[in-house]
């Protein structure tokens, strides 16, 4: 049976591991590599779609966990699906829910079945399984779902983590097994192994193995040192396919996404643009800056004076500083519109340095600036 | 010399006291009769101003007492007035912050200098003085400027609003006599007098002697019964000349704009489509729905049927309930878009039926509907 989702390679960078792509989904295509705006509970915080999509987003993320508990799967497939739901035409990733229950601590129990939680929102008992977290994103209809498995935690003991990672390895036989409509929608496994080299690379073998149309790099970014995380991610994304999309899930600041990119990462996601605007907090070419500090109170320039978003072109530091204080909606409306369209801006900039051959300069330029050394 | 804004009457209804006309600003005309969104921060609540301005908006409320406190007049000076500030360059009325220090309570003071007062913010003394809030809109710029009045509080005994009346027309000299910049902004008179018919006469009178270019009535819709509101303002109207917009000051619910049209009002403005909309309340052609409830669970048809909004062309009642009820800011832009939209579609439809000399007609088929006794 063919995937739902294709991955093409376009041009590889001449000096870096970084790739330019493209993904073909069945609602539209995504030009890698992409940072993804996300939308926990079925819509992008403080966002109408229509914005994400005309700042270049060609797709979003969604969570099973939240959309499981509210509204319910069954309700979004009643609706029609998530797109129509949420009024989003283009494509869709859901995550598999098991870093959410994972994050629950006391609230959830593992066994080989699954994980027993209680709900964040009103204490009631559940299971998801591996069967149940298909389920679920079937009934979404997400383009990409992503396979259950478990984030072990940092620090964490070889013992640990290698029965952990046999764990997220049967459960991604079960989750293969009850995938239905592999015609609409695809699904990544997603590698852990924790900081263990060995463990990473028998994790991605066996995964690889399986065959699947996409995958993802699970455990990183959970509390290590850069350089740590910086290191094992040189040598998973060794262990896998070419021709397959590799992403590495819950990374967003600028740096973390032009490391990636650097080692040859194609899809990120992050929920920090849409947070940090929530609270008073813009990323600019010139680094980020906190739009409550007194120096911006009759700073009548737009955020990032290099940017073009519709923020900038129509506010003011002084007026997004205002109705922040006042504690208005509009200030996280316009901080997160800001937010979103610079990663997604700076991936552009990233796609068109990799196609020129010139990411490392491209890299050296931002940062140069970013970090104010230029 | 000649004034900011003038009014032209197009039309009077046959049977009603509803006109149909046209005022004229600096930043635009205003099709009257026209409900007015409010900006009380200088921001619509959880709306973009070209988002008010699509739906047809071509004149908005922001507020002096406000403003004043955070950030500053001054401060909107230096961005170049308010409506650069705020991004939207059709007409602006300001309130003149009387109504909200009255509000106050045990926290302010009057005399017949002004109105002494602690900020709501951080307990700040601060007095607001007739020249003071003509100082503060000369700053902000807006087309439409209020006197700064006192708006007596409901029940009241006579002499108290006689009183109270003298001296809001003495304010009213002050006032007059303070403002700047006449050939751009335009100063309103309020109207007082309480629920007493000859004060109302009285006050009327002496105001349109001193000559304003529009006139409005204050101390409506603060507490008294619905029928003697409407008896109040069907006097009120009768002493206000023909050839100057009327404006009902913060009535904003389909039932009172339709009773203030009738009656030769031009001009209404309420927080309350907003206001309720924060809440998950919806104003629609059936009357209000209160999204929250269990009945829209499932429920995959727009908020109103018969509306084609943003809002409703996008999203079921299911996917406003769900984001609701996840505290998504999302519920409050779809809800206040549809909101605002409502009032502003619904006047629309006001203008044509008296256009038609069908005001009346056009009521009884809203009320039938609004009211379901169709």
């Amino acid at each position: 049976m063919t995937d739902a989702i294709t991955y093409e390679l376009l041009h590889q960078d001449r000096r870096t591991g970084a790739r330019r792509g493209v993904i073909h989904t069945p609602h539209g295509d995504i030009q890698t590599p992409v940072f993804m705006p996300v939308g926990t509970q079925a819509a992008v915080k403080a966002m109408r779609p229509e914005q994400v999509r005309e700042m270049g987003a060609e797709i979003i993320l969604s969570n099973t966990y939240h959309l499981y508990l509210r509204p319910g799967h069954e309700l979004i497939r009643e609706a029609g699906g998530l797109h129509r739901f949420m009024n989003w035409n283009r494509a869709i990733l859901t995550d598999s829910g098991g870093f959410q229950v994972f994050s629950l601590g006391q609230l959830r129990k593992i066994t080989e079945e699954g994980v027993r939680f209680q709900s964040h929102i009103d204490g009631s008992r559940h299971i998801l399984t591996p069967e149940k977290a298909v389920e679920i994103q079937n009934a979404l209809g997400s383009d990409i779902m992503m396979a259950f498995d478990e984030c072990a935690p940092y620090p964490a003991d070889r013992e640990y983590i290698r029965d952990s990672m046999e764990r997220t390895l049967r459960w991604l036989e079960r989750c293969k097994a009850a995938h239905r409509n592999r015609e609409r929608q695809s699904l990544f496994a997603i590698m852990q192994g924790g900081m263990y080299r060995d463990l990473r690379r028998e994790c991605a073998e066996r995964m690889v193995e399986m065959d699947f149309p996409g995958y993802a790099i699970g455990g990183l970014s959970v509390g290590e040192p850069k350089e740590q995380m910086l290191e094992i991610l040189d040598d998973c994304v060794d262990y896998l396919p070419q021709d397959r999309p590799r992403y590495l899930m819950g990374v967003g600041t600028p740096d973390y996404l032009f490391e990636a990119v650097e080692r040859g990462i194609d899809m990120c996601d992050c929920v920090e643009p849409t947070r940090i605007a929530r609270h008073g907090l813009a990323t600019t070419s010139r680094g980020r800056i906190n739009i409550k500090n007194a120096r911006f109170e009759r700073d009548f320039s737009p955020l990032d004076p290099e940017c073009d978003c519709y923020t900038c072109r129509n506010y003011s530091r002084a007026y997004i500083r205002h109705v922040f204080k006042a504690g208005e909606m509009m200030s996280a409306m316009l901080l997160s519109n800001h937010n979103l369209h610079f990663l997604i801006n700076m991936m552009a900039g990233m796609r068109k340095a990799i196609e020129e051959d010139r990411f490392t300069e491209f890299k050296k330029e931002f940062y140069d600036k970013y970090y104010g050394t230029a």
